[in-house]
């Protein structure tokens, strides 16, 4: 077999044989296949796109290309879930404790952020003694006790990912539907939970912009999962909006734990119900309106938070931070962006939001920058709100004043005002389970 | 300036600014942007092409990435022929002597040969003594003295393009039209001539299979020049069948003195009066048919032989091989291909016998081969001939026997005979000059 070919073939629309796509996974990994031809391939089918019979392969041979997690020690259903990434997005801390308390187990293996999109494991890490890198066996323990745990991706779990991610992000060819969810449902795969809840979000702090995207990607990867026996569901989140009030790490701690105690926006309470009903049912506890209840449930009697703090502590947390939020360090420095004029705010660009928080030392401007848990954004306004000149529209926090300035000018750059009041969208935008697709209108 | 977002531009349908491609191809000859990143913006010009103004400047890029050959020591205009190649395709050695004759002064930089095609330096080296490696004050001397001199291409001239190339032979990404018109233009610019005429070859022998692409070709090829301030004219020539009888290099030196001696087969005499009236014709000697009639008659004279003995003489050849090309070793070893079938030769598989005749010994299986000047084929049957079972479709030659049978395999196999006589094809399928396309029918 010559790479040369397979290029060739893809290149012409062609379809690569199940052969084809193991035989190149495998030499890429091995350093056999250079780059620079990957590239090309990658190229080539950013243009082409892939059949489903090619991105099932391909993610199998993603998945295989490194550790595949054995869950068998964790007693019951393992689901999972995954978000595409956005802005304020908390909700597996506020999902997981729920299907925990709801007697499903969820044993995470989560990322951490990049650019203007937080990571669920850099959240964690602001909880003073957590730790998200234990090893197997402490994983599995503490999911067979408190029913859910989270940590960081280690030891050679889908290498041929990282590579090919690596190699994607200079060539211009991360932006690839089928590319997209063969690195995603590779990883997802690997981690080994039975029911997989796919969170596609959409919008102007999302990777999908469009709707018609974000469903194409949700049923390629729900599509992908079944094929491999897991049970899938996916919901399209708007991400038009910051996901909450509070951007942040301690910041999106504390808001989760809000919505746990029965409080918080309105907007996160009501993603974080459709998710989690949603993992649920995945997991075979009912229909979905039963879901919805037990999951409301759980936050009723406190039961899901409880499960957040046992899970802090069996992590090596302080559980006390999240029964008393008020012991988080407070950023000492802060700086308010208010509006510049009387209106309302039509748009808000999410990821310039999301960029302005990473500037203030809540994210990574580079892979090396060091997290400042503390630093972040409360937001005072959002879409669809009337605002007057003066107004507060957002809080800035940080460790290190000098950032100020600039992340002030950024969010700044990332409200529209406008005269009139913009329409409302819906916060849960679609539906996917089963090849199809229940999109829901405004 | 980033190549990401070079890459990204291309991949979406921009247009690249003369800035961008010059910083792009300097720092990829200069190292600093690495392979797997240009084969990723070589598939995304596959397959969003490249306007008028990206592939000037990227050719100019390309000529001035090394050594610009400087003709001015040359006295009088300078006239550059260039053939996107073929089987059989001798036409450099009658033509450039007939242009010499005619008073135009010829200074080729041609190439070598590789895969099924042949390489004008390989023939002239079946000559003895003759040598292809004159430095530029010989080479000067040598078209001043006799009107022509044909050298291999040396020193750092293009090294864009060869690394390019390099890289597109490995990526698939050869086969794009914009691509080969700024490899070959870009080596024609940088080889200095005031005029050049392009024999854009079509068929099953040649790189373009289909007219609409050899005249896309040849546009962007003739646009390319005229904005460099060249004359420039192309000619779409049939590649369906080998030019002329002769495949293989001293076999092709004898068929083209044949046709400076007014004898030779009517092919190859057509296209090369064709192709050296309009060379004639850039260089401003009169009238297409004015040129004509002076080729014709630079023939008939015998002053375009003459030429071309005295380029051998004064390239170290011997001279005496050109006026009795008898002298010319014979390969040892014959082997005859037979009709299986009475009928007609409807189809030639032209690279395909081109193929043949490099596993004779005429061409380079690999970048090491070493030629065997004598080895190649005389065909006795074209597209069109009636046969009858058993007649000698052609004759094999090769200094080893034992490459013999495989050839002739391969020769049978390229061959198709059916019931019925094909349509007649004109030898020239098409001129293009000054951005118009004539089209000849049959």
């Amino acid at each position: 077999m010559r790479m040369y070919d397979l290029i060739e073939k893809k290149r012409d629309g062609g379809e690569l044989t199940e052969e084809e796509i193991r035989w190149m996974l495998q030499g890429y990994v091995a350093g056999e296949i250079p780059d620079y031809q990957m590239s090309a391939m990658l190229m080539a089918i950013f243009f082409r796109g892939m059949t489903d019979q090619e991105t099932s392969v391909m993610t199998d041979a993603v998945a295989h290309s490194g550790d595949m997690v054995d869950l068998s020690p964790i007693e019951g259903v393992k689901v999972d879930k995954h978000s595409t990434g956005g802005v304020g997005d908390k909700t597996t801390l506020v999902i997981a404790p729920i299907a925990a308390a709801c007697g499903v187990k969820v044993a995470k293996i989560s990322g951490r952020g990049l650019g203007h999109t937080g990571g669920t494991v850099d959240k964690l890490e602001s909880i003073p003694g957590l730790r998200t890198d234990l090893d197997m066996r402490e994983f599995f323990d503490a999911v067979n006790r408190t029913g859910l745990a989270v940590i960081g991706q280690s030891g050679n779990m889908t290498p041929a990912d990282k590579k090919l991610y690596a190699l994607r992000d200079v060539t211009a060819t991360v932006n690839s539907i089928p590319l997209i969810a063969v690195s995603i449902m590779g990883k997802k795969l690997a981690a080994g939970s039975d029911a997989i809840l796919l969170d596609v979000t959409c919008g102007s702090g999302a990777f999908m912009k469009e709707l018609d995207d974000a469903v194409e990607l949700a049923k390629k990867m729900v599509q992908i999962g079944e094929q491999a026996g897991k049970r899938m569901a996916a919901l399209i989140t708007d991400m038009d909006t910051p996901l909450g009030y509070y951007i942040g790490n301690s910041l999106e701690i504390i808001e989760s734990v809000e919505v746990l105690k029965g409080r918080g926006p309105e907007d996160l309470r009501e993603v974080c119900l459709a998710l989690s009903s949603n993992m649920l049912y995945l997991s075979g506890c009912g229909s979905l309106e039963e879901c919805r209840e037990k999951a409301r449930e759980a936050i009723e009697s406190g039961a899901a938070l409880k499960r957040l703090a046992d899970m802090v502590q069996a992590q090596g947390g302080d559980p006390g931070y999240i029964l008393d939020t008020d012991r988080f360090a407070r950023a000492p420095y802060c700086g308010k962006v208010t509006a510049p004029r009387d209106g309302y705010i039509v748009r808000m660009d999410t990821a310039g939001c999301g960029t302005a928080s990473s500037m203030l030392g809540a994210g990574r401007v580079t892979v090396d920058s060091v997290i400042d848990p503390a630093a972040g954004i409360i937001l005072k306004k959002k879409t669809g709100d009337a605002v007057k000149a003066g107004d507060v529209l957002a809080e800035l926090y940080t460790s290190k004043e000098e950032l100020l300035a600039d992340a002030q000018k950024r969010y700044l750059e990332a409200i529209a005002i406008g005269d009139d009041r913009p329409c409302e969208k819906p916060l849960i935008l679609a539906r996917v389970e089963g090849g199809r697709a229940e999109i829901y209108q405004p």
